[in-house]
């Protein structure tokens, strides 16, 4: 069932077709359907028919024109040769037919009619176009698109138009795409050098420039001093295993494709990591373990691979290798609520840090009821962690939605879903229990009646992979990172070359304070400099000249706020140490 | 040309051999050469007879007693079939005949006569058993071995002997070898639970446990804690790159079947990185450069692979996948001098902490000057490089020797070997000068003319690879790390269960002052429970009982001195962070 704004995004299809028909009477038509936010109708032009984005005004004008006439949309149901007579001339038309008689020979076949134009299609739409605010659409990019998406099939040419119930939201649209184009993380990581990319080493694998890495460092700095406080461990491990590993875990059978091959020159068979657990695992598995071990809590920062498809990788949202903070729990079952709290708490205080907490909310994913056979374990344990599960929400007030069908394969989860500065919903964070997994593995501790028995696991991620986690900050801050997450704090400016000594010890004491810091002495116009730092969001710059360096002084330029006046190296760095302190 | 010592190990190969053929007369001879401080000599013996360790004083006695005798080790030149019917009853030998001949033809066949026994061997020898010390010499070790080395061929008894100069040295080889079993990182490593492997994730691969992912942490930060002083940048770079980087890196060749392959489900061919330089080059290159820009230098700990052998895997020092600290500066030649300084002074800095440095020597490995064939390059460049590494090596009184032919395909170099605590010599640290390699990528900038110039690439390693140091460190230190190094600095023990929540206040602000600590309150006796903190070396451990809980003071036993008495926490607190600063 389609809603209401997305009938009249599938209406508004047809609409432009019947407008580009207007235009170009020899068109072919493809197929148009409504999309997120709006909708898009594929043509094929006649070769001497070049369409750009200067002529979408033009059709907009005439889709108005069309909408402001009330004109009914009418379904009627028409036999196969009278469908194939009605599109003799279109053929993509005709293959569709031919599709769906393929496909079920009974099959209905109905055609919409809007005015002199005749489409087919199913529906539904709006019963006529005054239902459309003639003011809350609008056509808005021109792309190639092959015939049903196969590169055998010729390109058509594909017109997206926007849509929205109103005026206000199709203009609040269109300015927050303006705004995700500025933060746009892929144009920003360029700019702010923080990524690249390289022909010779492979689409979707980041290589981490100086300035990257130190965002990355920081944020696996910033998980490690949390999690330390709860006595979690670091454990490292390689990037491939033989290939029977993946398949005891069941991650060969999950990832198939997607898994990379590795054959060694000894007919041994690998495939890089696609997952930390089952590494993890190894470790547990690698001593005898007893109740009074427990819990264990590992946790690792490694790189994992999979083989993404070539056109669907993109920036550092969509990669082939990325960074996953990985951590998993081994205890007992009357462990599991401390421990997923501990857990809990490691989440929240990390978002905290980055001010998104607050701005999400809590899934308790359980069971589909209807569909126990879709999990593996005993419904008593299941019973029993949900309750744990449904308890630790309550105790920590998450104001979990309880989500049925949600699960792991597993066990149950609560996942933690934030929102970011555009307003994009993303599932970062969650803390998964396992009774599989153990089982799998065997991993086994002797309990306090030294009898044998399986560990309870926790999966927990905190950050999803710090490459879409970096992502989002980019976006988030649209690159103007906070003081304690910018890889470049402070730039240090003279004014002249006469300036550069008293320049390089102002640099020189704020580098032994651990501040961040580059000193710009090249000789270019004081203006230039400036201007270099602002465009690489430097959150302060210094700069000194005569007056300063006779003063012993500095005068500060903060970015947003500009000149904040001139002061003490020591004032200034006993004033952004609180900064830091507090994650201003 | 085989020196004095080892013609004497040779020789006594034979005289095993004779003595054998005392108390085994049917047993069929394999071959006995000299190797490493010793010799060993192989043979079949009959199906019943199952020689032991307990064999080996006999037959060592009765090798005395043929040294005594001051018999002559004669040699003589005999015709194929002479040799065959001498040999007639001793299939090996009849088979080492065949291999003679098939190999070259016109090939003269030797044998040498010692007493009884006639060996088919071309020497050299002594002349007589007169020149052997006949208390420098000791059987040790039994094992089997295939017939030439093949797993398809039967497998022979191998017995062991070892062979000195004199009576001290062979006293003090024992004692080393005893030692060195003491030190044996893959035992201690167990003990100590620094690092597993795992059958499924296969030989090589190393697992690091939290204890020795401690270690490796401890060593990074301490790398980069130097090194940030000097401006050196961190980056981070994927773990697989396209086989078309490493065939113009030059890798593909110089690695050949040690690369680990992986295809895509796309048809793109990739392999596992066996080095960091091309991908640090690709970072180079991902920007355009100019003189202001340098010079950049760059670091990155990573994972590396290489396809061993797997016989010749073992322990950390023979890995298939290791961390390798790697760095890369990029600079003007008229910066290289300064450049270089800056890594030896690192290199120094780092091995300094670990009171290594002044243990060692320095080799400026230069060209082989009768072959410039052999190298890539200008020869006015190698000329002005090596002449840098002259100077640098004056200036910073590195007292290096120049050794000719030791240098790089594409540059010279300085290495750095140290020696551990077993006195065992290996090359860790070393700083190459590269000129090709900026060529084979077009690593250029631009110059103060305005003008692209190849930049010149700096290669430095200064630990080697983080596993093969580790295995250093742990052999080094008898796996007794001092202070700074220690997994587990403190352990406190509660001398009973009443005393548990005032061992963990002890335990609380420990940790809350950074210090790793644990905290062992299990059931156990008090005695178990220091002897556990003895076996895993812990350096101190802080016995709590009602006594120190009344006066809030804690007892102090230190590793080495055993109970350094009772004290406010405190106190001991101040005492161990100058401990730890001192790293002593």
């Amino acid at each position: 069932m389609l809603t209401k704004i997305e009938t009249i995004r599938h209406s508004l299809a047809h609409i432009l077709a019947r407008a580009i028909k207007e235009f170009y009477p020899e068109v072919k038509f493809g197929i148009g359907p409504d999309i997120e936010n709006g909708f898009y109708y594929d043509f094929s032009f006649a070769k001497n028919q070049n369409l750009s984005l200067q002529d979408l005004p033009k059709i907009e004008k005439k889709m108005k024109q069309l909408v402001k006439q009330n004109i009914k949309f009418i379904k009627k149901q028409v036999s196969t040769n009278e469908a194939k007579k009605i599109f003799k001339n279109q053929p993509y038309k005709l293959e569709l037919i031919k599709d769906i008689i393929i496909k079920n020979k009974n099959k209905k076949i109905y055609i919409y009619e809007f005015a002199d134009f005749i489409d087919l299609c199913a529906g539904p739409h709006i019963k006529s176009t005054k239902d459309i605010n003639i003011n809350a659409f609008k056509l808005n990019r021109i792309a190639g698109a092959y015939w049903k998406g196969d590169k055998k099939n010729p390109m058509l040419t594909r017109i997206y138009g926007i849509a929205f119930e109103d005026e206000k939201k199709l203009k609040d649209y269109i300015i927050q795409q303006e705004e995700a184009k500025k933060r746009d993380h892929r144009i920003l990581g360029k700019k702010l050098d923080l990524f690249c990319f390289s022909e010779l080493v492979g689409a979707g694998l980041p290589l981490y420039t100086p300035k990257g890495t130190i965002l990355k460092d920081i944020l696996q700095d910033e998980l490690w001093q949390i999690s330390r406080k709860f006595n979690v461990q670091k454990v490292s491990t390689p990037h491939f295993a033989k290939i029977k590993l993946y398949e005891i875990s069941g991650h060969k059978d999950k990832f198939g494709d997607e898994l990379f091959h590795i054959k060694d020159h000894y007919n041994q068979n690998f495939a890089v990591k696609p997952v930390q657990c089952p590494h993890h695992n190894q470790i547990y598995a690698s001593r005898l373990r007893s109740y009074r071990d427990l819990p264990i809590r590992y946790m690792e920062s490694g790189m994992q691979y999979r083989d993404e498809k070539p056109g669907e990788i993109g920036g550092l949202t969509r990669t082939r290798g990325f960074t996953v903070e990985d951590g998993h729990t081994y205890c007992e079952m009357n462990q599991v609520e401390k421990e997923v709290k501990i857990l809990v708490n490691i989440i929240k205080k990390f978002y905290k840090g980055f001010g998104l907490w607050g701005n999400h909310w809590v899934s308790l994913s359980v069971r589909d009821y209807s569909h126990p056979e879709k999990y593996i374990g005993e419904p008593k344990d299941w019973n029993k962690a949900e309750k744990i599960l449904q308890k630790i929400c309550n105790d920590l007030k998450l104001d979990a939605k309880k989500i049925e069908g949600e699960a792991a394969l597993y066990g149950p989860k609560i996942d933690f879903m934030f929102k970011d500065a555009l307003g994009n919903e993303r599932q970062l964070a969650t803390v998964q229990l396992d009774f599989a997994s153990p089982k799998r593995f065997n991993l086994v501790y002797t309990n306090k009646k030294g009898k044998n028995d399986f560990v309870i696991m926790i999966h927990r991620a905190i950050l999803g992979s710090y490459e879409r986690f970096l992502a989002l900050l980019i976006e988030h801050y649209a690159g103007a990172f906070p003081l304690w997450l910018s890889p470049v704090q402070i730039s240090v400016i003279p004014i002249s070359e006469k300036n550069n000594k008293y320049a390089n010890e102002i640099f020189k004491q704020l580098n032994e304070n651990d501040f961040r810091c580059e000193l710009k002495k090249e000789n270019e116009t004081l203006g230039k400099k400036i201007r270099q730092a602002q465009i690489e969001k430097t959150p302060y710059i210094l700069i000194v000249g005569d007056k300063e360096q006779k003063s012993k002084t500095i005068s500060v330029r903060e970015r947003s706020k500009g000149d904040i006046g001139t002061m003490k190296l020591n004032k200034f760095i006993e004033q952004i140490q609180k900064q830091i302190n507090d994650r201003i």
